[in-house]
C-alpha cells in the first residue's frame, strides 16, 4: 500500500491551508498513493494555545468541511484522513478525524479520546472526551485504527486498536517545541514521541504511521512565546522498524509503502496477542491502585 | 541511586557461574551500588532451548539458592534482584525473581506471569504462568516493579506496576540472536528490544532497566544451533532517554546513577496517569474483541 503523509505549517487563513494541503494531496495521488493521511486540525491554526470562546467559530463549518474533504477524497481517489473540529451542539465540541472513501463518501470517524491539557495545549476547554471508543474504520486499503495526537501516548488506546482487528495504526498529530526549552529537553521529548510510538507498533505487530504539523505558530494571547512543531512525520513497520522520516523543518509529502501482510508472519514469531494474561490485568481499569 | 547491572556468560557449570557473579556483585559493592541486578536464571545455563524432563532437576535447589543469594546480598549489603528457577511442588515451577534486601531478608518477589513459547525458548514446558500478579517489591532503595523478559512485550504488565507505585521497572531478560537471522533481521529484533521497553518509561513516566545475558549458548539437543545473547543491558530514564548501554559481546558491569525523584518532574509536564479513559477499558481484559 503506497501511503502519503502529509506535513505542512499554518498558512495565515484557512483557504490557503486548504489549498496547501489539496496541492499536496494532488501531487500523493498523481505519485500513486491509495491512503492519504492530514495532520491534525489541518484546516486551521493550532488555536489551543489559549482559551477563547470565540475560536468554536471554527467549528461552526463542520458540515461544510465535511462535504470538502469528501469533494477531495473523490476527486482524488484516495482513502483520505481528514482531522477536524466538530461541533455536535451547542456547548458541545470534539477533536474528530473523518475518514473517507475513495468514492468520497464516509468511511467512518474517530473523536479523540484522551485529550491533553498543558499550557500551550489547552485542549480540555475546546475538546469534549471522545464517545466513539476506540472501533478502527474500515476502508477500501485496509482496517485503519485512527488515533489522534495525546492518544499516542496511550498504550491502552493502540491496543484495544490491535484487538478490533486493526490492520495499521495512524496518528494525525500536533506536537513541537517550546523555543525556550534547552536542548536537551527537546531531545528528550522528541526521541521520547518517537519511541513511545514505535513501541506500540512493536507490541502490536502492527505498522504505524504519525503525521505532524511543522513551523512555528505564535501564541496570539501572548502568554507565551509560541510553538514550533517539529513535523518529523513517519512511519514504521509492525517491528517498530523505521521505514520512513520528515524533517523537523520543511514542509514535505513523505510517501512510504507499507506492507500489511507483514504483520502476519511477525506476529508468527513474536506472538505477544496469545501469552496476553487477562485474567491479572483488572487493574487496568482502575485510575490508581491504592 | 546507584545501581549496577549484571551481564555476563554461562561459565559451564553453575558454581562457576555463581562465582562469576558474586566477584561483579563484589566489585558493584565496592564501586558503590545499592542495588544490583543479575540477568534471567543467572545460576544456570538458558536451559530452555529444548525440552526434556530432567532439566527440572535445575530447581530441586530452590531452597538452598535463596538462602545462598540470601547471604550474598547481606554480606555486600546492597538489594539484589536475582532469578531462580523455583520447584513449588511437583509438577508445579516458576521463573520467579526474589529481591533480597541488604540485610538478606527476602523483600519479595515476582513469579513470571507471560511464558513465552518459539523455538530455542520452549518455557511453556518449563514454567508455569506465575500467579502474583503485578505487585511491586517495597526496598530500602525504592518501590521496585520487577518483571521478567518475556513481559517486557507487555505494556500492559509495565501500566499494571505503575499504577501500583512502582518507582521503577526493572528486567531480568535472556534474549539473543539466532546466527542464521539475516543481519538486517537481527538489527530489527535487537532495536524492537530496546524501543519496546522504552516506551514503557515513557508512558509511565517511570525509569527501567534491563539486564541481558551475554555469549553464546550451544543447543545441546542439536535440534537448533544455539542463542548468542545480545547483551545490551540498558538504564533509561521516565522519558525513556538513555542512561547507559552495555556492549552486545561482552561480560560487564553496566553502573548508572537513577534519580527516582525525576518521574515527579517528568509527570507533572506529561501527566499520562491523569488523562487514561478508563471508562473505555474493558476491552483489555479480552483476548480479542471479534
Amino acid at each position: 500500500m503506497h501511503v502519503a503523509l502529509i506535513q505542512h505549517a499554518w498558512q495565515n487563513e484557512k483557504e490557503a491551508m486548504r489549498r496547501k494541503s489539496c496541492e499536496m494531496i494532488a501531487e500523493s495521488a498523481y505519485k500513486g498513493a491509495e491512503l492519504v493521511v492530514l495532520q491534525e486540525l489541518h484546516q486551521g491554526p493550532y488555536f489551543c494555545q489559549y482559551e477563547e470562546t470565540h475560536l468554536f467559530d471554527l467549528a461552526e463549518s463542520f458540515e461544510e468541511d465535511m462535504a470538502f474533504w469528501s469533494g477531495i477524497a473523490k476527486k482524488y481517489h484516495v482513502v483520505l484522513v481528514t482531522s477536524l473540529f466538530e461541533k455536535r451542539t451547542a456547548g458541545l465540541y470534539h477533536n474528530t478525524a473523518v475518514v473517507f472513501e475513495k468514492d468520497g463518501s464516509v468511511a467512518g470517524s474517530y473523536r479523540k479520546m484522551h485529550i491533553p491539557d498543558d499550557p500551550g495545549f489547552y485542549e480540555k476547554f475546546y475538546f469534549t472526551p471522545g464517545d466513539t471508543g476506540f472501533e478502527p474504520v474500515d476502508t477500501s486499503v485496509g482496517r485503519l485504527g485512527i488515533l489522534i495526537c495525546w492518544d499516542q501516548w496511550y498504550p491502552e488506546a493502540a491496543r484495544l486498536m490491535a484487538l478490533k482487528g486493526a490492520e495499521i495504526l495512524i496518528y494525525p498529530t500536533a506536537i513541537g517545541w517550546f523555543d525556550s526549552d534547552p536542548e536537551e529537553e527537546k531531545k528528550r521529548q522528541h526521541d521520547a514521541w518517537i519511541t513511545v510510538q514505535r513501541g506500540h507498533a512493536v507490541a502490536n505487530g502492527l505498522p504505524l504511521v504519525a503525521v505532524n504539523r511543522v513551523g512555528f505558530e505564535k501564541d496570539e494571547s501572548g502568554a507565551l512565546d509560541g510553538i514550533r512543531f517539529w513535523g518529523s512525520s513517519f512511519a514504521c513497520g509492525p517491528q517498530g522498524e523505521m521505514l520512513a522520516e520528515a524533517s523537523t523543518e520543511r514542509e514535505e509529502i513523505l510517501f512510504v509503502d507499507i506492507d500489511l501482510e507483514r504483520s502476519e508472519e511477525v506476529r508468527r514469531w513474536w506472538p505477544f496477542l496469545r501469552d496476553r494474561r487477562i485474567d491479572a490485568y483488572d487493574g487496568l481499569l482502575k485510575r490508581f491502585i491504592d
